[in-house]
């Protein structure tokens, strides 16, 4: 025995991988293709470096007040993370605490990062299954448990659930706290927050990662109740109480400021979605109805496997997930109209071979 | 009963007040006085901030290596956070998992937020005695335990242990994880890192946000043996694969490589505090023999409460604890010569009341 009987045991998530050369044209890991609004770079480029000798704002206001402000809740009720992650990991230690030891609840296929967590964690969990067609169903959430977990539009499937449905799983929970994880909502889906004010066991997870184009600025933020956002800050203050650094304070509340170009952007990235669409049909690709900024597709012939090594050959970069039951699919992150474009001519010839 | 009955019960560290006004003298939190290296600003302005939209480097490669290249280490050998805070909450996580639940230990005067990472994460733990004169008695480690943590120097007493001392306590805790959190140590102490190569249960834990002047950039570091460190980062890995922004990678990067500025302020607060030792023992107070950036002092006469209001009265801000046993202490940062002269100014003032 020695100081490794003390060690936590974990299975890492393991992220995308981050390549990095020139010509490549990456679809693997759902960024935005558009830079951040012109907004961020002036905000930045207004940073006066001394000032970073100081700590930053440790409530993180001018964020929070705006990220109120374009929901029309209260800053109280608006929770600030180091991306949409470090807002699940607290939100896990947070909620997901429960002493009888019930499971967590979260569909079989999903982000697979809640399984991480809850064994990170020493959380129980139960993966509930999807209907045949991949879309969540709500009934799975009628057991008891220890809190519930899933995102909407669900990843990788891209499929949305409507904010009726969500209701249901909502109020028959009233013991559980219930996490919507909306980090691609933005790109066609409506949100649950119309909920808010009829349920406190709910809470709105969202990314700066996607749709706002600050994947490398490391913001998300969580919306509920003032009494749960309470109890995530009471957590995150027991982590670590400055997260948020000077640049990032800085960088979001200027991009959520900036609501044209959020919409011009994300609209943009709706209407390659939809070419996409028409183009991988043509070729031969079958897809749940994607409402993210990706679609998980699998070809009626050719091995997603093999397109995957084909396309990176090429230095075309898409997700591939070889895990059972999604090892024929391809998750291809929405790109430029001319990303977009390269990618099809790859798949043409690849799929002529 | 409801979602409640879920909630992880916390008691949050509380962090110095950061009070925002142009006349102040902000002695508070311990941050460098001088602006980080001019080499941050250049790297900063180098940023593109079209950059951002993509996900940052995961394994913070560049930082990594200057890290590694200053501390004479290996890149396995090096982990960073976001601000030592981020890296010693990993590290409860990781190394403080003790499965027969026997106490960490840390001393009874301490960084404040030990006991707060530990009541987190449901960590028991053990105070130990300082000796008389506030130094930390490395014999109150011999005794069973499921890890121990010190500052060296101890805070918010000043007060250094030497590394031979250091060395026993490491040598006959090998089933534990010692970590040394040395976020003073280049304000006048020897680091623990020559200790590495013959201990492979020793974590050494420094900070960007006191001798390098980037509080407001969130960085911290731990360095260790590869083992060590490789649990660190599956553990965090198992929380948030990117917790470091483009912004903080570049700033921390462009801050280490930068020695002669670092040795150039460090030395100006070091010649600043020792003027300090003279003017506050002139003015009646006593102190430990600070080996850090602030000073630990008591007043012969005056109570530490009554000085702390009255400073702030003046918008000069030092730090006072209101907890049995340090209560007529005040924690002084060492600032500029100017700041500290308007703090001695003050002080006479008061104290001639």
């Amino acid at each position: 025995m020695d100081w490794r009987q003390n060690i936590r045991e974990v299975e890492p998530y393991v992220p995308g991988e981050q390549p990095n050369q020139a010509d490549m044209v990456k679809l693997n890991t759902n960024e935005n293709p558009y830079p951040p609004s012109p907004k961020v770079a002036e905000a930045l480029a207004g940073l006066d470096p001394d000032t970073l000798r100081l700590y930053p704002d440790p409530l993180v206001t001018d964020l929070i007040d705006a990220l109120a402000d374009f929901y029309h809740v209260k800053p109280s009720q608006v929770f600030a993370g180091v991306g949409s992650d470090d807002v699940l990991a607290m939100s896990f230690l947070t909620f997901f605490n429960n002493p009888d030891k019930k499971p967590v609840l979260f569909p079989e296929i999903s982000y697979s990062f809640y399984d991480v967590w809850a064994d990170c964690f020493h959380i129980p969990y139960q993966r509930v299954k999807l209907k045949d067609d991949f879309s969540i169903d709500p009934d799975s959430f009628l057991q008891p448990n220890g809190g519930i977990i899933f995102p909407n539009p669900n990843a990788p499937t891209g499929l949305a659930l409507p904010v009726d449905t969500i209701e249901g799983i909502v109020k028959a929970n009233p013991d559980s706290v219930v996490i919507v994880d909306e980090a691609y909502v933005d790109f066609g889906t409506e949100s649950a927050l119309r909920l808010l004010p009829k349920y406190e066991n709910l809470l709105i997870v969202q990314t700066f990662s996607k749709s706002r184009s600050l994947a490398g600025m490391r913001l998300g933020y969580a919306i509920g109740n003032e009494a749960l956002i309470q109890c995530l800050k009471n957590v995150r203050n027991s982590f670590n109480s400055y997260t948020m650094n000077r640049p990032a304070i800085l960088a979001g509340t200027a991009a959520v400021k900036d609501r044209a170009y959020f919409d011009r952007t994300r609209n943009m990235i709706m209407e390659t979605r939809e070419q996409a669409k028409e183009e991988l049909t043509k070729l031969g690709f079958t897809f749940p109805d994607s409402k993210t900024n990706f679609i998980f597709a699998s070809h009626r012939s050719v091995p997603a496997k093999k397109i995957f090594n084909e396309l990176r050959e090429r230095h075309i970069y898409v997700r591939y997930f070889d895990k059972s039951g999604i090892d024929n699919y391809l998750r291809i992150t929405i790109g430029t109209p001319v990303q977009m474009e390269k990618l099809y001519r790859a798949l043409r010839e690849i799929l002529a071979e």
